[in-house]
């Protein structure tokens, strides 16, 4: 994954260390504003970041492809020849509700090292971030029910796969589809039967039947092959046989529809059959091109359903397809560092957030300078999570999504309207809103100084 | 990669192997429809699909996981142990342009060999197909000039990062920003500095001039840190200083603006500038959010442009983030197969796609039973790739490229407006038609029948 990195990266690396430009510097990695229908950001994607910059090498097959690009020194090669991250790293833990500006990772190291790690951080930071906050969406619509992550045929190939997987178990799903995530993160895995399962067979009751004694303990039926209520009839029968046995049917999918009016009655419906047949416990399961917006409308109309399946729009956050996430200087040798641009400004110094809770959810965050003392009732955002290249600690999985759990459960009802884009409850703190303003002044000044000098030079020359 | 799947897939294989429902079958992947804007698809992803399909095994660890789900037959994990795929691929090569209903790829194996891929297949080509035919467009709307992949920092996670690189590049892309894909695929690289770098020196001018001196044969200035003007005027010095040296500037960048229409006077101006200073090889290159859309407003404006960089929105295809391609079931043991629900409908039975060309670009394709004699002058679309689970030809990375750009130099005005989706080119062979006709008769009837049957079964039950 080294070389997982904008070519600029590497160039830049490469002139710093010629001219001697490799003092700590500290980066803040921070989301500039809030998406369009988004009230807050869900961290995802530290230890994939923490993993990497333990493991992040050149070897030998790399460094003779820099090589044969004819641009490097051999003192940068040989440079990235003993590369080793060596740095800190302070962040919001995984599963933590965070605000646009607020460092979601700040980053001290040599500034080399802090430049070459740039594209992969925010690579994996902005689809992670994305993807939580979405799928946080996905499950505070399903009021409590179960949402499974049915993505990976439309995710943005496999790496996608697996993230989205991780990231929206994060966020509160129940799991996935994806049994390679499974394996791998210990996700739990959902699937049952497809369409052409149902079709393979001389008729859905067989179908049925044959999937009822091979699955005995999960099964969960496919009912809108032919016709959804005489599906749900044949699986009430099934339903029987297998009682007789001693199973249990857990339940019956719905997977298409016309209308989310449509899907909601005919939800009803099939809920009223099985209920009807005594099998109160089967579950009715809906799938099919849904999203927060969908499952909120289907609850509004009162949907009769116990779980979600949620694949292509959580998938590729369809309504929010990239985040954009920025990696600024923030602090080197010479003090605290700010970018004036409009609409790009930068918070300057090693910072800290500290969140104040109030009554019914309420919730304000101050950005501030770390070594501000915390204000009264405050918890802080930011742990440190590595020192001098090592992982202090790493949350379990269970552990960020609990977290997340937490935060949504107490989230006040405007941070959990689906269709507006609040104002994000932070502030600075007054010591970091001078030292912005101090420098806004003086950098000012000195960038108008630094362009009289350069158009000076370069009247000079020309 | 063998667990990368959806759990269904599996579960429905180990029932068809209880079953005996292992009978050679023909599966065809296409997409259904044209997504808003688009005119026509790019084939991508082909390469990955064959590597994965002669590469796929199950080893100790992943079987033991799926024993550990308590829900497979020792039967079936046995299966796996000794699985290969030994099937037939025909494709669409990659590269080539083609159209909803189109298979894309038909896979002929035995049927749980076909059913266990599904999930990766759709993974692969849906996200490579949707890439190329996005970055396709930039092509076009670029007009002849470069256009580089800027989009690792804002892809859906590391693969997508490489495979963006992979398929924009067969698409006509000059190259990426991605250092690991020009590693791993050969793909030109491109990049220089970002504002950060010209922000570490005392003032711009120095900046250029240490870059210029570090990279005398591959220098692009980034000259929008602090005045555009100012920073044209010290990117020009810096090009005189280099030319009395032997060396050459090879362009400057601006990646930030307020508006179209004021990047793109402020792009003449900035021409204008270099020209007059004698340098009108320097290139100027631009960046920032671009898409299509916006490089074909620019070039409207008459920008003075010579490439684009063009990242997150071509990364992400943000008007378009997912492709609906499906995998579906068209011929068994017992002939061809037909889905029949609204709006799904399967095209029977295994098929050839027939090209004809004719004057300014027309297009006409023919979908066919594959056994049917062409058409006059046709060209069929579909080549076998993989025989009895081995790779046949593999073209390279410049083939396809080269495929797609002899495809788009001779694309007819309708399929190049970046704004409509008009019908695509695609008609049905008489005995194809034939054939849905009668099966949709016959199908109708067997389904309407399945549903008495099951109907009577189940009230005798209950």
């Amino acid at each position: 994954m080294g070389l997982l990195t904008d070519l600029y990266e590497l160039v830049m690396a490469d002139s710093y260390l010629r001219h001697g430009m490799n003092e700590p510097a500290t980066f803040d990695l921070f989301i500039r504003g809030l998406p369009s229908n988004r009230a807050f950001l869900v961290s995802g994607g530290l230890e994939q970041v923490l993993y990497y910059l333990e493991h992040l090498r050149f070897d030998d097959a790399q460094l003779d492809y820099l090589a044969s690009l004819g641009l490097f020194s051999d003192g940068f090669l040989n440079y990235l020849r003993g590369f080793r991250f060596t740095g800190d790293v302070w962040a919001i833990p995984e599963g933590e509700l965070f605000f646009p500006l607020e460092p979601l990772l700040e980053i001290t190291a040599p500034r080399i090292e802090a430049q070459l790690i740039e594209t992969f951080l925010l690579n994996t930071l902005n689809f992670q971030v994305m993807i939580a906050s979405k799928a946080a969406r996905v499950v505070l619509a399903a009021a409590g029910r179960g949402v499974v992550d049915f993505s990976p045929r439309r995710d943005h190939a496999a790496d996608a796969a697996m993230k989205v997987a991780r990231a929206s178990y994060i966020a509160g799903c129940t799991g996935t589809s994806n049994v390679l995530a499974g394996m791998h993160y210990g996700i739990p895995v959902y699937g049952t039967m497809a369409h052409s399962y149902v079709m393979s067979f001389a008729d859905e009751l067989s179908a049925f039947r044959a999937f009822a004694r091979d699955f005995p303990h999960n099964a969960v039926l496919l009912i809108d092959t032919y016709d959804t209520l005489q599906g749900t009839r044949n699986a009430m029968a099934v339903a029987q046989e297998m009682a007789s046995r001693g199973h249990r049917l857990r339940g019956v999918r719905i997977d298409s529809y016309e209308s989310i009016d449509e899907l909601a009655a005919l939800s009803r419906r099939v809920r009223a059959i099985c209920d009807e047949a005594g099998q109160t416990e089967v579950q009715v399961f809906l799938s099919g091109d849904l999203d927060e917006y969908r499952i909120e409308e289907l609850l509004e109309r009162r949907a009769a359903v116990g779980a979600f399946g949620v694949g292509t729009r959580m998938g590729t956050s369809e309504d929010v397809p990239n985040l954009g996430g920025v990696y600024k200087l923030v602090e080197d040798s010479s003090g605290p560092k700010i970018k004036l641009s409009t609409g790009k400004a930068t918070l300057p110094g090693r910072k800290q957030v500290w969140r104040v809770r109030g009554n019914g959810g309420a919730m304000h965050d101050t950005i501030a300078l770390r070594e501000e003392p915390p204000p009264p009732d405050a918890t802080a955002l930011l742990a440190q999570a590595m020192a001098g290249g090592r992982t202090i600690t790493q949350d379990s999985l269970e552990a960020m999504r609990g977290r997340c759990h937490d935060r949504l459960a107490g989230l006040r009802p405007a941070l959990r309207d689906l269709h507006t884009t609040p104002q994000p409850p932070v502030g600075l703190s007054d010591r970091l809103q001078d030292l912005r303003d101090q420098m806004y002044r003086t950098n000012a000044g000195q960038d108008a100084e630094k362009r009289e000098r350069a158009k000076k030079k370069t009247r000079r020359r020309l």
